[in-house]
């Protein structure tokens, strides 16, 4: 069954808006970041991740932000360009804002954690203007970002392309990525996340971004049927909720909830599960596979990521997730 | 005909949220506010002029906001009971924010102009978390002002007192109220007050307040009829699009625009003519009134307003404007 | 014996630079501030009011200031001209800051606040490169007026008039006017407070006001003679320690303090006194008069002003205070 | 001849206030930061690098500062204590501030640049409060550096470092080390480095350094002979203007200007020259060496420095400074 219809006529296949930064990942892992001596750069942030993930998969992309002019700036917008991503979208600061950072720290597989700089970041002074209404008008989905709600002028720049995505028909996804440090609270947080997700067709997060989103509201029990049918009475078609090690569930107006079936994987670290998951998940649902054939698709995407260094660079092809998907149905991969 | 249903089973007819402040109205009038000695303090802000309205024409009224913890913030709150409106929604604030302050310059009845002191002004200190939902829920309208969006966590404010608004079924009205210079940019201003707006059930507003509002569209002719039709898309039911001295037309959805006669005045001065003619109208149109005869109620109203020295202080009773009509169809009254 | 030389071939005798603001009077005074209907404007800020003194004693005046672009600002302007003071040294601004406000609330004579608007006040955006250093050149004496040092780049103005001044040899006075609500900490305050102090002549402060400044010192008695002793170690040839009721006393090098007889008054209020007594105290001692008898015309002067509704607009002349001297010889005056 | 007199009755050497910050340092150089993938951390910040230097030197050496809670943090705290610089004036922030970081660019010896992250530094959030008298009470010199003096309350911080200086007795050293982008002008800075420089006892800068201290002031031909006799009214005893490839002349009271020979070095980059020419120079004047023997010193640490990867790391010991003077005595060391 189909729950999402997706524009047929437009050349672009996926234009995201949001956060572009650069991710210094820690060479000596396993060890806390006071005992690391080099870093290695990456292009990161959450919705460049998408993206670079969808490309990789061989859609059509294109990115709305904007960047540093610097050598990080740079290095970024080069990056996207040779990952074949449109970057007319991206435009530079002109005002002395810099690149955000994340320093990730890797004392275990499972015991990460990222120091930010996001002090007069680039990326949160994307203005309204400066979103290409052309662009969206040219995509079958738009990608929003939470982080990019968290202040202005991005905030606005974000509820314009949602506007211009209404206007034109884009399919309109939501990517919750709550990131606390960037807001002045849980409150301010969940009353731009419900105006945005109002709007959306397809929303996922972990059920703790969800339960930040209900602070308002009688959802003690933090019940995903509740969360989900709230947003079924405005636009959505599927909602995501992300239960960690419990996986995840799809929601749809008709059913109780879709589950898919998880890989092993040789973890380094957890950093970039969330985004790699998102572009599988999406690609598998934009080719009009099942719901549970796009999630066990995005899990294997993400167990490839979360096998590697990197975040973006890691990023992996359609042959490289069906290849993990036979190479585990074969058992030739176990867990680390 | 019946455009709006009101809810019938609610205690209070009318809750608005928004700027409270001083009005400091210079006593020696018709000169340039530099030769002005003297200033009489009155309570001011257009939300609060619009509910010191509904309160004299005999509603049951509630207000919600913030006010400064000194001389002027107690003199609001106490005039507002003495004018018997519920302040147990009026939060004190208690971060050293002051008063918000309008001069008033009377150069002539047609060239006034207001000085404004709105920095780290007491009424955009609300927090979302402040909003009473229990006075929203037992109200039958709940109004918002523009100006209580220009800033976080006013901004805030607003939109979850929407939200309890629609939860609980009150019929919304958006006093647009745009004042620049609270503002960062027109394009941040649109934005938001077209998020707002699209929840909302009546829309008042000057032609130049929805060319605003609509800087991201093509209404280059600034055609009513394109205006009232995209917010019919939405929630609304009544759009009022004010032009000045042409007078103002009251949009609904199966019509070509509703116009009421207006009334002379011997003019004083123009503040508080839109506060006095909001309270006047929405008066009528909760009394099941048409919407002529609800303009109507609306320009008289007004015109009591401006032919005084205050505009919260001036606002009429029901007999008072009933009065001032009958006066004027018998030619008692006449244009200064 | 003189205690301070002052240049004798220069045409202006006094130039004081700092805060110029708006007094708002109560007119219905001996209540709370909340019942306060009306309210008269004066020009007010500490050096200005004491400028203006000056002016009124005969002496030739300039001031070097910042106002606002608005009415407020223009009157400022319009006022200290018509009382003879130069304002070639007075720039408007042009980043929309507005005129601080001082509302006075008068509950008895002895029970006065004030309400303070600071928030984006025109005078603090004086900046370091508007200082006209002619106007200093031509000057016997520079005033400098705490409140000016609270905030940049109203601080690094005052430090730059410091400057000008030791190099052209005029006489600094330094009144600490230290108002706390426009500071971060009193460990702030202290530092630019002696950084200033130190460069400075004649120095009148209130006991409180010198401890503060010597937060981080030893003197936990409140010695004056050790606070005095500081000063002398610098440039200081007078410093003025003010004890409320009990009087104030005038240190100089070689003794043990100045004192003077104080004057009866019918107290109005008490705002002003500091003001009219520094403007009073330095005319005599420009004569050439003893302390003690420029301690005299300045309690005399002070007088004047706290039995008047004004500060700026009391001011005496020279005929004045004499006149008041000689009626409270004659007994004619007795307290309130 | 003996210019400056150090206490000798003093258990610390050496005490720095101010920037304490992380160096992330190419290591694919001689090309554009763009092609750089990979980071090397180190401790950096101009007053940071000199305290390294001076414990190198065998000095008993401490350290006046702010550094962020986190990893960058503690990996500063504990490099200067594994270089055995006390750090018990190095306090640790509690507001979330970040590590101030400095990301080099070495496209050619000649041709290096730095990224600079000054957002919400920890170190410019040192308050005076948290200044200790007692460590300057015990050190013999007192260095402060421009940087700090950028920003309140660090700004704060240093002059009462400074007073405390002048209360002990310590020789006080300022390094101008002018940052233009953490200022808010060149007339704010001027303002402060002259009032900070009044202080001082010995002054090292560059010419252009000296120019924008003289913003207000005319020499137009930046004649050293004036800058310096400037400052000799003041407190200083020694000032060093550095003239680039002109070589650096140290003057002094009585005399035409101190010259040095200098070295050849192999460049890798020129970072940290400053900073090891400061140490080596005071190490010298603190043995009681002439000011020539002194600056050569300074010299040839620089060039030790500047021919190696780190700036802090690489600060040498007095052993490899006579090495390296005795190996370029005998020509073994030529330019690169």
């Amino acid at each position: 069954m189909t729950y999402v219809s997706f524009p047929t006529n437009k050349p672009l296949d996926f234009v995201a808006i949001g956060r572009l930064c650069i991710d210094l990942n820690a060479n000596e892992i396993h060890r806390p970041m006071e005992e690391t001596m080099t870093f290695t750069k990456y292009v990161g942030g959450s919705p460049a991740n998408i993206t670079i993930g969808m490309s990789r998969l061989g859609l059509n992309t294109a990115f709305i932000g904007k960047v540093a002019n610097d050598q990080m700036g740079r290095f970024i917008t080069d990056y996207l360009q040779r990952n074949k991503i449109d970057t007319t979208g991206v435009v530079t600061d002109t005002t002395g804002a810099v690149t955000g950072l994340a320093f990730t720290e890797i004392k275990s597989p499972t015991d990460c954690s990222i120091l930010m700089y996001r002090d007069n970041a680039a990326d949160l002074k994307l203005t309204p203007n400066e979103v290409q209404e052309e662009l969206i008008a040219q995509a079958k989905v738009l990608l929003i970002s939470g982080t990019a709600l968290a202040k202005s002028p991005s905030r606005e720049a974000v509820f314009q392309a949602l506007n211009y995505a209404k206007k034109h028909g884009a399919v309109i996804v939501f990517d919750l990525d709550y990131r606390p440090y960037t807001w002045t609270s849980p409150e301010e947080t969940a009353v731009y996340y419900n105006l945005a997700a109002e709007k959306c067709d397809i929303i996922l997060g972990t059920r703790e971004e969800f339960d930040m989103m209900e602070c308002f509201e009688n959802n003690e029990s933090s019940d995903d049927k509740v969360t989900a049918s709230k947003w079924f009475n405005h636009s959505a078609k599927i909602v995501i909720i992300k239960h960690g090690k419990d996986g995840s569930i799809a929601y749809t107006q008709d059913d109780e909830g879709h589950r898919a079936k998880s890989f092993p994987a040789k973890v380094v670290k957890t950093f970039g599960a969330g985004d790699s998951y998102a572009a599988g998940f999406l690609y598998g649902v934009m080719q009009g596979w099942t719901l549970e054939k796009s999630m066990e698709f995005g899990s294997a995407a993400a167990c490839i990521v979360i096998s590697s260094h990197s975040c973006s660079d890691a990023m992996p092809t359609v042959y490289q997730v069906e290849d993990y998907i036979e190479r585990c149905n074969r058992n030739e991969i176990t867990a680390s």
